[in-house]
């Protein structure tokens, strides 16, 4: 089966799902100019794959069949793999202004986990699955993290059970789940949604440890998409959110029939944790991959601006493009690091280095926030105080415009980067930008947690405590 | 002649003036929703003055003719003073939400740097100014930063003179100016206009080097009113920011008249510098006056939200709670320090320590970034993911949105707590907020030179390095 | 009865304490070298107050008696009677060349704690022990941390009941103490010893839970003497450490027996904890006051040794100046208002405000290591690659180190200088003042932890949440 | 010729070479016991090659001759080359207790820096030096830094020309040199000097662009080593500097002969400055190979000592070690990424990555004083308090000790945890490791202006910024 053009993308998803935004019912997500933003994004994955100058890195050949598929869904086998996939994101996101388009990558991170973690029926189900999408070249979405009511409980101590997704019911047919997830990034224009438990359960959450996979136009599933960043745009003013955008959903699952080989995981608690950490190490190098052309960004933009200011030989703007390459490098560096000592895992599948990938991504989250800081200091006050374009729009306005807003570069060029700087860093896409640096693909807290397990898992500990006893004379 | 109400405020700004907004001209402030919010919020300080509980604090009585007066207009005479002054920002700040009204506190901080620094006729001129704004309880807006083109070029070597406010023109009348100032907050609903110096001037920028007031509505001055921030708000969603908001403008000089009796400062290199720095030491004490709502709602805002999500009692959250505490009380102590420490200057005017106000805003400022990320990493992802107000408004999708949103508490307040952090943090009031910390009175840079400076004024340098020099033994 | 000349106080120590030194008993402190220089150390606060400059400062008179007393015994009663503590610190600490005498403040701060916690008997008994202190003009030290075992448990419940200290026997005389305190400073050189509880006592931890003091010269209690930072030194290369030092001893309490009347505190584990706490806040205000010289040396030393290297208007020379700057001036602001913002506790007794005390503290403490880094950027690598004392002797070799190592001035003002901050942090002086940043008067996490309480203590807490659930629109 | 014991090295050193040490000439090298430390800590260099656990890394054959050398002296030609040259700088150091031997790393860095640089006779002769050096298996130092004087002014503007090493005469059989180098690492125990410019050099001053290399023992060479770090030590309580230790000389030329087969660059300013940036580019990946042993110890430490002190459960505990985890392994990340990124150079010799080099370095230098306090914090406060090594020889007191200096494990193995970090940080180690980590191998300033360049040389700078402009909408 060929690849699918962006054209069949975007109609596949008038499918009848159930789907609401700004209070509303969405009968077709094409016809909301909000939504539709969102889809144009996603689509560029499906036109990068045509796209001769890319076709080497975003389609690939199952070796078994000869037949062409999204490169996505490459199945990584080696260093040399996980390095072309970190190409491969880092690609596709340059293409959407520093914007991930998320249909591909978080499904196969998703589907990866799922092939290595499993065994058996559940196993043959997934590997069905992964077939299913890769051959109809399907965008598939992730929900994992549940809503999860009072964090201090576990999920079958909450005040409701619906708190977190769990299994209702169950029959020769399949079984009957019910709860609801958030933060379900592309479910909304995605074709199928892959539900995987948001961490490893004890024995009194058993109804809980269960993964699964639905099309999103599935009966008793509704989305909510989240309004956030939604309302005008205009692409003078927000020149990159204007054309790209991913949407969030409200994932409902109300009492939803998932047919028995759709259902991965049931009632497998110690397999529950083992696949929402390894979805998680998958998704976290996706994270810092898609990471990469934002950090140009925020390196180029603060170079950009203060040479058009006309401070770029200061020594303080100096110090803080130092500081900024050595952040934007250091993440790049790490993460190629992490796949350049990627492991090979279950069944053959490689992983990038965990220690290595949460160092990257440590390293990108806690520096994010120092990192807008010298790039708006680099760029002035204009970043929220400059004019609409339906001021510049206007041709006796933007003569007064043209005139006053010049720096060292004539004004339009000045204010084109400004405004690039005020969408990514003070305005709906900056913030969107900023919590995702501290709560995407697990938290900062969360990361801290896994590189202490991974420097033990390594080897790292042991030999920091033998090298350590031994000058202490411990030993002696 | 008695205080204004805020009605007769708002009818005021109805005077011919020449503004912009969106591409257009605005005939009436009051009748554009975006500019109106606006105006709503100003007239806050109108409401306080009428407020029985605040009439102490927003009041003032002149001791020669006993009339009453805003006491944002009371020149300070004592550290008392200052930390009324203080008091009566951070209230009227509090009021509006943390965002400041900034329609009386720039207009003094000018005020009393013009009747510090002149003498003689410039200050005769300064003092009927400041009785007019004064007795007729006027809203007064400050331009000072110039435009200024190439940052690397003094004003006369620019491409364009026009690129600083300069006097191209002089008569028995008085002068005329041409050029534009950016960065005019609350110019466009204002009622008078300072224009002050942006910085010390050389001998070749004489014509730069003035000082004036003219009213919003004078002919030949045109405000352009930035868009940014504007656009449909939903009190759901933005809580603060749908109520409260500040304009900016672009504010152009077009041959402008003003008459010899609103003209303070002409041609005077060595006081423009003098009185352009001494305006910005009583602006950065106003600002770090205006923080101190922010700074709490910051720490009330963390507390909060990690109760309602659960996480209270998390180590990390805690220790993310010391440093907002820390970081927010550290600016609140300097703040007052800097009010205790305050000094008198010429004709008997108070300011506050120039040393511990650079200190209070720069603690301020460095900290403030990292400060939204703990605030963020208290809340959760939610802050971008969330429902919009048009959804919580249909009671079906409510009833969805109230099961499963809530937390610790119900979802409902959890919400609201949510959207208020969002707006704060992680929408346009949030990017506003983030490119003051960094550029408002003054830029980081700024303040580490005043700094340097004051320690050296203050005699701090001399204790320092005699100490140093003694246990050296330098001086044996 | 007059106060006590340095030679008084030197010749009282040879009273038969139980005192080991470097692996053998001393039995005349002012006999071995290491020791005689911390003996010597702390007699500066006997000449201070023979010191005509000084005494305004440095004695006070009894208003009862008005007998003349060291104003260290002054029971603070107001604000300005804490910022004369904090100069009068300052003023010791400065002529010991950053080093705190503390053989008196320690003590008051003990007594200070105990005389507003105490009650009844309890109290009558501080209060004759105070007065014997003040009137003989003695130097007291204070013993608080127990040696604590494994610190994952409590008192009792360690495999040694002498972790810490208890109560092992009682008669009618008196009790019977066993146990250790560690990081006892000055004991050595100090007439009395006050103990305290080092933290809250459990229902199971009564017998810890105890106070008292006996003179040093006292049966079954022995003092060993830590060997950090002894040995041979060098006036040319310790310009301070070779004059100034603090012993610190392992406090060992073998069956000492405490008569009743020097028993403050018995087995009132509630009290302990508030005495523990109690005392800790004056320590923490001690803390700050004494940190300020040497923070005057960092600042003095950098901006000194930046001219003397010829960098001194680098760019990012100033920068690190600025911040040094800010934050030697930000631990002088905290620590004054700490005191400003004083109040008046249990029995009339003034304390500084424990949220600010806290802020200074925890700002002195957090910013330290930075701002080694940045003076020891300024400095160079010569801080640890210099010549020797006995070089500099040799005059043949002082020619060639007067050729070589001038700077922007000559060799040995820069070599002084060089040599002060190599002292202060890349020595062993150093690295005492670090690791007391770090631990001592209470860790960086007791800070953090005190800070919170305090802050929910004076209201702020409230007033922050009242605010935050205001603007979220909580109450309406 | 096999390759040197490790007492031919010793006995080499007696060579009539002018050593001074303490105010007075040294006639043995081995005989003065501070000095013999360091004589021995490099001699493990030799120890090494002869064991045949570590012969692999440490031995190299050349493939010509089939004789065996120092694989220090290997020269790198790929990655792994360079990679096999960071893991025998790491063992060498790990041996060395945390401290690098340094009398074969920096003598190669030299010398293939000059293998890369030189063309024609320079070449030549530098390779001539090369097999002199690796076929006798020297111990090789090198001199770049000038004493400087007055860092404001160039060597010819320096009040005394003598303050950089230049040439001042010249004649057939070869060049006479004046002036002083400082900091000079193992010089006092090297065989060979190599002299190198300490940077580009103007046409001004040309008789300063030089690089030779000489025998210790020269005629008008003498080398006064500091005193630092000197005096008595005590395995106990110095269990890493009792047994390694590194000397730093002044390195005076007092009109040193220098034979033109030895001169290997003569007033040649270009390439001075390549020449300069070449050896620190090695240099500093050489440095952050010889980091990792310390790191390790850090997070070792800090691990060990919260075990032992049994609050290793606690949260601020687990923050503070993945944190430490976080920043060793990052730098260790970065190293091995230089090396993989390693670059084929002039004359086929590889070098490492210059942008990731300078990244590791930087990331290494910036986070090394946050790093001290975390590992401190862990310890706590004994690190300045604890007993000394004759404490512990004595019985009596030992016994004492061992009661009372308990934790979570015996007295003895906490005790000797706790001095391997009072060492490492606390005493003059530590002060030593922290000064190198500011200064040695370049400054941070330095670094960070070399990232600015490596980013735009590498292409790093073009492709953030021509994305930027992209995404900015300037090309359209």
């Amino acid at each position: 089966m060929p690849l699918r053009t962006a054209d069949d993308y975007r109609a596949a998803l008038v499918d009848g799902r159930s789907l609401y935004y700004q209070g509303a019912a969405v009968a077709d997500i094409n016809q909301v100019p909000d939504l539709r933003v969102a889809v144009d994004h996603a689509a560029l994955d499906y036109e990068l794959a045509e796209d001769p100058r890319h076709r080497d890195l975003a389609v690939a050949v199952d070796l078994e069949t000869g037949a062409e598929h999204s490169a996505y869904y490459k199945i990584p086998r080696s260093p040399d793999d996980l390095l072309d996939r970190c190409r491969l994101i880092d690609l596709g996101t340059a293409t959407g202004g520093t914007v991930v388009t998320l249909i591909h990558e978080i499904g196969t991170d998703a589907l990866f986990a799922l092939l290595r973690i499993l065994e058996g029926e559940g196993l043959e189900r997934a590997e069905a699955f992964y077939r299913h999408c890769r051959d109809n070249d399907l965008a598939v979405a992730v929900a994992q993290t549940d809503v999860k009511g009072d964090r201090s409980k576990p999920p079958h101590a909450q005040d409701d059970p619906d708190l977190y997704v769990h299994i209702v019911d169950q029959n020769d047919e399949g079984i009957v789940v019910r709860g609801a997830k958030c933060h379900t990034t592309s479910s909304a224009n995605a074709d199928e949604i892959i539900v995987l438990p948001t961490r490893a359960m004890g024995e009194d959450d058993l109804d809980y440890a269960v993964a699964f996979a639905v099309p999103v136009a599935t009966e008793g599933l509704s989305l909510y998409v989240s309004g956030y960043g939604g309302g005008d745009s205009n692409a003078f003013e927000q020149p990159v959110s204007s054309k790209h955008k991913l949407l969030e959903t409200l994932t409902v699952f109300d009492d939803v029939f998932v047919p028995w080989d759709r259902v991965f995981l049931c009632r497998d608690a110690e397999a529950a944790g083992r696949l929402a950490l390894t979805f998680v190490e998958y998704h976290r190098f996706t994270a810092v991959s898609y990471k990469l052309p934002l950090l140009d960004a925020f390196i180029g933009g603060a170079a950009l601006i203060a040479e058009m200011n006309g401070v770029a030989r200061a020594g303080h703007i100096r110090d803080k493009l130092s500081h900024l390459v050595a952040y934007g490098e250091g993440v790049r560096a790490l993460t190629e690091a992490a796949a350049i000592r990627g492991r090979i895992g279950e069944h053959g599948i490689a992983y990038p280095d965990p220690m290595t990938t949460n160092m990257a991504k440590f390293t990108f989250a806690t520096g994010f926030f120092q990192a807008v800081e010298w790039l708006q200091d680099c760029a002035g006050g204009l970043l929220v105080t400059g004019p609409s374009g339906a001021d510049w729009e206007n041709p006796e306005i933007r003569a007064v415009l043209e005139k006053y807003f010049k720096g060292a570069v004539d004004a339009e060029s000045r204010l084109k980067v400004m405004n690039l700087i005020s969408d990514l860093t003070a305005q709906d896409l900056g913030g969107y930008h900023a919590v995702l640096a501290v709560h995407a693909e697990g938290s900062i807290e969360a990361e801290k947690m896994q590189m202490l397990r991974a420097f033990t898992a390594n080897g790292g500990a042991e030999r920091a405590l033998t090298y350590t006893r031994r000058i202490a004379g411990l030993d002696e």
